[in-house]
């Protein structure tokens, strides 16, 4: 990483002055650290580098860069320069491309690729009939594969074959496949090394394969991988035939990937593919202002619900000095609840089908926070001197909020999970502005309750 | 994972009836779902099968289990038999279940294991020296490697043996090391199959080694592996001594729980280890009464500010019905910003030395996002019958909280980062907390200016 910083100023200066000298350069140094250095070069600089580097390096550099940059760099460059580098990106990568690129530029760069590169091309149009986050988008079409008739040399040699082409990610597998595609089994690259070289294959393989379909979601195909420990995933359609294998360095892509979206989803905001600052502004409001308005609107129901108690607030206007503190306190222990759940979800932990069990505890848990936290209010409550009656108010209604917040807080994301949601969308700001109406109900009719001899007093003296 | 819930009842069954068959009945389950099938089971009926398996398969599944189950079932199955699985298992899970255990349990069971397999006791010494989110713990210290004068044939060989030996989890790269255990260079299996098998090893090894220190931290241990695509990462101390290697499934692991941490922090949840359903339930309430009750004591800051406006409250009590939307929506706007900034942190894109570009962005985006909703606001206010002046506060308030919150949003994890503690404990409630005082701050202020007139006349009017 330091690498990084230590070449940028260098790069641009040779840009500038000797450009022929960029591919020397270059050569030592690994395409992430490349690309760490690209992006913070401005696009025509960019544009400058990739013209100069041949077409695998300069391949190795742009399938790394975020979306948002390779749509300006295909403008920059042209199709003509771009098709070449795709020709030379891995398939999974140059699928990605062309799903981010608009449909307009995407069909004329495809194109141009069918010209330069036929077989790339044919396979975008395989990759991208699948939806983004599926299986199918994120698959290799290159693998080892051999016939169930070899044997387990034969098999090796098709292994050091494989080793030798660039196009091939992952030979640490070999996959038996009959002639029809149709897969038979896997052996490890280390299972062949121990095997018996003149042994059938089909004795050495393990048939019981873990595969997924095409359709598979990218986060069960991420979870299944990191559940297994396995380095690729087979996908297989319907019918048993082979179309690619997942490697697992996409799979930790695909995890990181994946919690961004769950922290931006959990802080109210509609998940951003583009890093922070590759985001535009008005972007960013996009994503923000949506979520935004609708939590507004949502607490707009708050001043509703004042509204109603407007005689009793008018009576003891000490009662709404209590109110943020109440309903933030709903809030967060809402937000602990949901977290919690969110995240048992999302590895697997707790299912739809627990929320029984979910339910007893967290009620459970709100009781005795909610006990916890009323100490320490009644505590405060005497030292402000608003009275026994008031330390009794804030505590019963504390424990109450206490209990829905976390009863809330868990329920709504299993609610959520059962409707086909991600249940990271129940958000935090979602539910504390969900419990924010509820506190105040809670809290008013709980202050009628233990208050009515007070505010019939209060009733009785005019203003 | 149909396979877990089909095979549980019968499990159960043979336990109680055939327990001799059951070694037999699991030879055909992968380990995740005999380990998933086992956390079913209460401790005594999973005690009862790893007495019956042989001590490698009970080591699969013991090492694939929850520290919390893993601390029960030493219990149960006693030290003897606890150190014949500890000496199947893998170095790394080895020392994890070591640190797991409390101090003395620890020590009881490493001094059996000294006597069961001796070498299996040195590794744990020498991992469990490293903390527990180190590199060092998380290495093993199996692996194939040669010394420099070897060719690539000789070095292919080595792999060979290492295939063979069980202990050794990695194949797919060979380390060139002196006899001094200094390493040189790393050569993949790859490399090797299509390199002349007469090649001298130091000419086809990279010896521009990217390795960390055993005190490198677990999660930018994980952050490297995912940025090289590496399937392997050296660990080396200060003298460029070879002592192991993590593997990629290991940085799986430490990317879901890394997330979880993240996700439970932003939640306000001091981070859990275990599975949900097996943390007790005493354990969540100490995880989560800490912030709760930091939080709580926070909140009641709002209580003192909206005393220090009592006279203005009791001038117009309308005043208060607009608090918690006003509050809540800084809050809102803050755990969005505070979101972006944490991810942005967590995946590298963004840097504490950027804070400037930070402020000044969120600042804009706040203003804007101010803007939209003040628009809504000023609407309702208009429908509510509050008039102009009402309207007219509400919106330039709004402004200035959704302004100040996505800025205090924002900020707050640089600021925390910046300090050496990890930005998602910048909490979202926790910046709403802080967000809500301020915001009343500015609303009563804002009032006191727009309002002036009206106030006046209240103050006039005696009650």
């Amino acid at each position: 990483m330091r690498l990084a910083h230590l070449i940028g100023p260098e790069l641009r200066d040779l840009l500038r002055n000797e450009p022929e000298e960029i591919a020397s350069l270059l050569d030592e140094v690994h395409p992430e650290d490349l690309a760490d250095v690209v992006l913070d070069l401005d696009d025509d600089e960019a544009a400058a580098l990739l013209k100069r580097l041949p077409a695998d390096d300069a391949a190795d550099i742009f399938e790394r860069l975020p979306e948002g940059r390779q749509e300006n760099l295909v403008e920059k460059i042209g199709f003509q320069l771009t098709a070449r580098i795709a020709g030379e990106m891995a398939a999974d990568d140059r699928a990605d491309l062309f799903s981010a690129l608009p449909e307009d530029v995407g069909d004329q760069l495809l194109e141009t690729l069918e010209k330069v590169d036929p077989e790339a091309a044919e396979e975008v149009e395989e990759l991208t009939r699948w939806p983004e986050t599926s299986a199918g988008h994120l698959m290799n079409t290159q693998y080892v594969s051999v016939l169930p008739s070899v044997t387990a040399g034969e098999a090796l040699d098709a292994v050091r074959r494989g080793a030798a082409d660039d196009d091939i990610e992952m030979i640490y597998y070999v996959y038996v496949a009959t002639a029809e595609e149709k897969l038979l089994g896997i052996v490890s690259l280390r299972q062949l090394l121990i095997a018996n070289p003149s042994a059938p294959i089909t004795e050495v393989m393990i048939e019981n394969v873990i595969s997924v379909t095409p359709e598979t979601d990218q986060e069960a195909v991420a979870k299944m991988m990191a559940k297994y420990d396995m380095q690729a995933l087979p996908v297989t359609d319907a019918n048993g035939t082979f179309l690619g294998i997942i490697t697992v360095d996409d799979t930790i892509d695909v995890m990181t990937e994946e919690q961004t979206e769950d922290v931006h989803r959990l802080g109210g905001v509609q998940p951003i593919d583009d890093p922070y600052f590759e985001t535009t502004f008005w972007t960013l409001i996009k994503k923000r202002a949506g979520w935004l308005s609708v939590l507004f609107i949502g607490e707009l129901f708050t001043g509703t619900a004042l509204r109603h108690y407007d005689d009793v607030i008018k009576s003891v206007a000490t009662l709404s000095y209590y109110v943020p503190l109440l309903i933030s306190t709903g809030g967060n222990s809402g937000s602990q609840s949901s977290s919690l759940i969110i995240r048992g979800l999302a590895v697997g932990e707790v299912k739809t089908s627990d929320w029984w069990r979910v339910l007893y505890r967290e009620a459970g848990q709100g009781v005795v926070l909610g006990l916890v936290l009323s100490m320490v209010g009644i505590l405060r409550v005497m030292m402000w001197g608003d009275g026994p009656r008031f330390a009794a108010l804030i505590g019963v209604t504390l424990i109450f909020i206490v209990a829905g917040g976390c009863t809330i807080g868990s329920m709504l994301p299993l609610i959520i999970k059962r409707l086909g949601f991600d249940p990271a969308t129940s958000s935090t700001p979602f539910i504390a502005s969900l419990i924010d109406v509820v506190g105040i109900l809670i809290y008013f009719n709980v202050a009628k309750l233990i208050l009515a001899q007070v505010l019939a007093q209060a009733a009785a003296v005019p203003h």
